[in-house]
């Protein structure tokens, strides 16, 4: 059976519509980029590099505002410090392994430099999850070209799921995880804010698994589909970043990020001990350019941001839902597999659901 | 048809187990007590005081370790500077509603003194969710000998739920909301810990609401049961107290606290705007007494936290569900009525639950 | 001697100038009001409230910006779950002692009430430093009415200092402490901001103060002039609040509030174990008015801000040596004695004073 | 004149005993290593690496309590989400410039590997300030090799200073700035506590620089040892890591590195909105090892942190004027001058002071 995005199965879930590409790209300007890096020889490698362009124009220059929040912080974010200090965004996004965030971090400044952006110094974000399970991790395959691959090569539209980029050799409620998105439009006053996420899905245990409230993960159990063990069962992260074109000052960003929880609650995490939960988001609607000495923003009024906090909800938990159904099994190290959650046995899960 | 808890009605969530009680008091030592102010002269008044006493013997001298979490601020949990600098609780904790949360504040400081307590001053934690709807709390009906009632009549045992204490007045996810408890017991390498939370629930929409997956708030629409309106839907807020005897840290009582997002994003809380959601967690199984010039703690493994996450997840979900299937429907101020969730109505939506 | 502000001494410390008033309501629309309470029967009393609102016009409903910092969190500051997770500040704030800080921080709302404020509810700044050395606060002698008073007697203008308000009661550095104010102009591109500070000083230890870098607290020592022992020297706490003008966002009030960790230090404060030192900063250059579906704001250039954390230090540092050099030796509970210090003495230890 | 240490140039300074070494080192068990890379082609470089090693026995499976604060977050301190969440260190730290800091904190995943260290994976601490006015550090000079030899270089006694590792490029209060550390021992209810810094200072204006008090850089104005400018005069950051042999909790550490603030401070500091001024404190006293269920740790109480803070406050300071006096004037990139400050002039400036 082909893999597929949770909606192609027809497994609508919330309340809220999904923007036109149901991608965290339906953010106008927008872009994501993949490099992926899949090889046995000389070393199993499966991995890559995901790359997330806040801005089409002036990216350097005219920074987003932005806010983070880790729910539990057995994971690495660079650039955190920056962000909870000025709330202000100019600069790609790479998400990697564990291993590599340094590697994913270090090339954003080279890339910078590359393209001679008017800055001195750069405090980029880089975020990770382990791969190490499937990936001979430690040979550190990662290098600034991957990176810099990730990064160029980075288009609106479409996103690619499942097994691609920093997403590819991920494990995700004792499935293969991966890459996943999905995005929501919020109507708030007459006006429409679209809220995307793109998650980076490799945490929790199988038993908690739930799609749309159905504990799917108690219907399809490790004697059906074997669990990716030895691995501690939940070890792992998740990394959530929400975008949104609304007019949000940082501050509010910082309580976006925050709603990244709930959706991952809804799917099944409860941030174990072992998960780097971490979340960023960021908002394109506001303009704080270079060299401006006072900046105008808009804010949208407090009332206003429960209709955003759902969509961030919302979203989150499509997205993590799409990186399970469209990632596919996967052999890796010592040839150890991460099964796909067989779509088959989702949707019986879901028949017997109510409503 | 009778109020009852959630198991009572035949609807067991989660997979741990509960304790004794299924309430905040199975970890020894702590109690909980109420006040209740239901009057219709010479104001409309619905509501009170919930007291919750961390530790029986040397309360004021023996601290347990402690740590809170901040989902949405639009609320007040006095004592977080001080929580969050310490990581120490030594007193007892009060709930009330939204105007009176300086008097049960000041009232804790004044028990201190009526007991002669050995400390020169006092950073009580006091906190609030707003029963303006029901009550006409700009009277202020709160006295410090309220406050001192509640403090006064805390016990062991099982706890009262629904319209009771400071949740007398509540209303969550559109129906009749209140006070409510649970409890789960973690087993981790050979030990057994318990992790009791106790909820004042006033927050949340009606079609978010959901009882172990199943949308129940969407099967109970407005027209079958009327929401409180017009007051704004989703406006309120979520005090969520946690106490465990596992032996942990502050630091660990803070990420404790954070877990209860997890419990309220599976009922269907996200946040709202308007809501002020508050995690106090205390531990008791350290003790931190006044005078040590080194007090010896011990620290559960970081691993064993999960066990610990999952419990306060599940803990929280339930207590919440508790508030709204003890609670009975009230008529408050101007006539409002804040309907209960019928029972029967709840039972046949949850026929159709899978697993 | 009679007692002076610290520019009135001849004593110019900083680099920046001060405002017309050198004092917190030399930002527009800044009032500042006491209520003082000095009594021996029935019971030893040295205390009081001090209020500040932050704007003149629609202060329920035209919010400023806002930020928090706690340096030593041994303290309470209400409102702090609010001001983290909006930002905004739309009512006064009361400063008081340790037990009263919750029927200040209801009073608040009774005066919302009173003048029929349009918002459902409030969760106002009250703060708080320790009397109980000089006044029997044990006794709960601040009143809603004695709240009431100070919130109503607000003006602008010059600012009283010293045993007044909040501050009648202090100890700082072992000498009498108490209010004090100070402000400072920052050009930054062509344009003037005013910061305020006023300060509640009821911290320190004699031997670490420092008046502009000279050792004063080493030249004038105990055996000078006696410490207000048996009480441990260094207890106690500060409450700085800081505004400006400025257009700030909320994310930079909370980098302004941190300065006034600089401005402390530079005193001599560390921020002592038992020294509550909690910090915040509004900024009355941006309105975010109830309503509006979205506000606009403007924002001062990152770059702009050092000018900003330079004034900020400079009237803070300025504002507590206002407060000890105001202050009046005063005579408390058990005939315990809080000297002020020595204008002479401190006159002479300055005149040393390199550059 | 020779280049020396401050205490060398008899300015003694502060309340508190040095340890043997004045040195973070007199922390038993702690190790630092220095790799310096100077270079003028085929680019000119001026940059390296420090590495602490906080623990010699078990450095990867026995850790020490830790945390962290951001007095200005215009920095990057990788690891920050997992010491805030465990507040536990278990691994060595580097410090480098800015564009590197990536490869540092990958290098010590890493010597991880190389060293078999029975881990999953690690979230090291890597930290930065920019260097990039003397060393063109855009060419990404800092390799794998170059962190691990900083971090196998480590040895405990004495450390050198100025001109070396991570702080071989710095500037501090516009004079020659770099590697600075001192220690202080806190005697407290009969013990005796050490707590050391070092510093990678390169952060502040000329005219805030005081010296014990002392206005020393008003004193050295610009005219007498000319800045480098253009670069703007207080670009850059300092980064301090405080270490000490007291058994304190993670929430504990967190409170002794919020006092580096302080002792910045002192120096002249104010966190100018360029600068990164993040603080990392650990405490070797307690010990939580890799399998244990239960850890046994002890808690110094919270009274007795007063004296650590003191010593906290004194080390760092001393730390960053270490830096200043043993650093000596570099050459860099463009023929750019830093002037090392004029230990006569210095000690001219000084003999004015009080006391």
């Amino acid at each position: 059976m082909a893999r597929a995005r949770l909606r192609h199965l027809g497994i609508d879930i919330g309340t809220l519509p999904p923007g036109p590409h149901n991608a965290i790209t339906d953010v106008a300007g927008v872009r994501v980029g993949f490099s992926t890096l899949i090889a046995d020889v000389p070393h199993v490698v499966r991995t890559g590099v995901t790359a997330i362009w806040p801005r089409t124009d002036d990216p350097w220059t005219d920074a987003a505002c932005a806010g983070a929040f880790s729910f539990n912080g057995n994971g690495e974010m660079t650039g955190l410090a920056w962000i909870a200090e000025q709330g202000l965004l100019a600069a790609p996004i790479a998400i990697t392994n564990t291993f590599s965030v340094g590697t994913a971090r270090d090339a954003i400044c080279a890339l910078a430099v590359r393209q001679q952006a008017p800055v001195p110094w750069l405090l980029p974000v880089a975020a990770e999850t382990f791969d190490g399970w499937l990936s001979e991790s430690e040979t550190f395959p990662v290098t600034t070209d991957l990176v810099l691959a990730a990064l160029e090569a980075a288009t609106d539209g479409p996103v690619a799921e499942g097994n691609i980029g920093g997403g590819t050799g991920m494990i995700c409620h004792e499935f293969k995880g991966g890459t996943g998105t999905a995005s929501r439009v919020a109507r708030v006053d007459g006006a429409a804010w679209t809220v995307g996420a793109l998650v980076q899905a490799n945490y929790g245990s199988r038993e908690l698994l739930r799609v749309d409230g159905v504990p799917v993960g108690q219907s399809i159990g490790r004697d059906t589909v074997p669990s990716p063990r030895p691995r501690p069962a939940e070890a792992g992260s998740i990394i959530v970043v929400l975008a949104t074109d609304a007019p949000l000052l940082p501050i509010q960003c910082q309580r976006l990020a925050r709603r990244a929880t709930a959706g991952l609650a809804r799917v099944g995490g409860i941030g174990h001990n072992s998960s780097g939960d971490i979340f960023l988001a960021f908002a394109t609607g506001n303009h704080v350019r270079q060299g401006e000495a006072i900046s105008t923003l808009r804010m949208l009024a407090p009332e206003a941001m429960s209709s955003l906090f759902l969509a961030a909800t919302e979203a989150t938990e499509e997205a993590i839902l799409n990186a399970l159904t469209a990632a596919e099994t996967m052999v890796g190290r010592q040839g150890r597999t991460a099964h796909a959650i067989p779509l088959d046995l989702l949707a019986q899960a879901m028949r017997g659901r109510p409503g």
